[in-house]
């Protein structure tokens, strides 16, 4: 079946006070809600779980393993499905490390502390390579994104901490573009 | 401009993994990825902030300022829209009282601490009335959704507590139908 090009055009809805993209042909209206974004610093022993991309963007960098919530699970759920299906890990959610607010990409990112349950990993078909690190082999000049480098440096600062508030974006960080 | 009524069907996008809406007339996928909404457990002195909701759903009943985040706002600054919008109320934001998941309505809801910087409140558009009242004052019978329920009995469970992980789910409430 052949579908024409979507097309939509700025409108406000009845009753709402904003504008939203409108369909020019139908009555739908496409609300743009900010996305989860839902990752995990994961250590085994003294090492943590990175992943070298496979997909734009930034590909052929490292990351943590992180991605857009689903419907149907809860936050903790999905940050463990991530870890599976970019590293094949099994992660025992500890905490939350972090909530940041990316308002130039309408992301909120979720980020917990968690465990491996075992130390075996491999790469899922979104990752080249998965490797666990110590925190001096870190590859931060190939961090494939700003926000899984606040979440390295917050983890590391908590030296051992068990009960902390969520950190927040990094100062100066509140509108940047992260990933 | 007369429109039609928008028409999906159900369908795997190419490189997807999963069925995703999609416009039966263009190339349209209506990607539906939980939604986050943001409220607070606000205060002054020993009063808290509660709302009669002015429209549906649970119009006439009681809850905290909460909404859906918008674009371009970080989580703090939707909560602090929401008690505008819905009490005139302004917030200072404390901390990150909870994270709950609803997935049953797609939704993940962060509630903060926040103090109130005036005493001055009135209702917005979307409330009937606002008050402030003691802990004992509180509509619990009135109440309209699960999660404000939460929000108050875990905020008032700190007894002066600065630092502390943030809640989640109450047990037992993991897949249950809340707001």
């Amino acid at each position: 079946m052949s579908r024409e090009t979507a097309s939509f055009s700025p409108g406000i809805p009845d009753g709402d006070d904003r504008e939203r993209r409108m369909c020019t042909r139908c009555d739908f209206v496409d609300y743009v809600n900010p996305k989860i974004v839902l990752g995990a610093v994961a250590t085994w022993e003294d090492k943590i779980l990175i992943c070298k991309r496979a997909i734009e963007p930034r590909l052929g960098y490292w990351t943590l393993t992180a991605g857009f919530m689903e419907t149907g699970e809860s936050v903790e759920e999905g940050a463990m499905r991530e870890a599976r299906e970019e590293a094949c890990a099994d992660l025992e959610i500890e905490r939350t490390l972090a909530i940041y607010s990316i308002p130039r990409i309408a992301q909120v990112q979720i980020m917990f502390k968690a465990k491996l349950r075992s130390p075996d990993i491999a790469p899922g078909p979104e990752s080249q390579e998965v490797k666990l690190v110590t925190w001096d082999e870190i590859p931060w000049k190939e961090m494939a994104f700003p926000s899984a480098v606040w979440a390295l440096k917050q983890w590391h600062g908590l030296k051992g901490e068990t009960v902390h508030l969520p950190f927040g974006n990094p100062d100066g960080t509140d509108h940047m573009t992260g990933g």
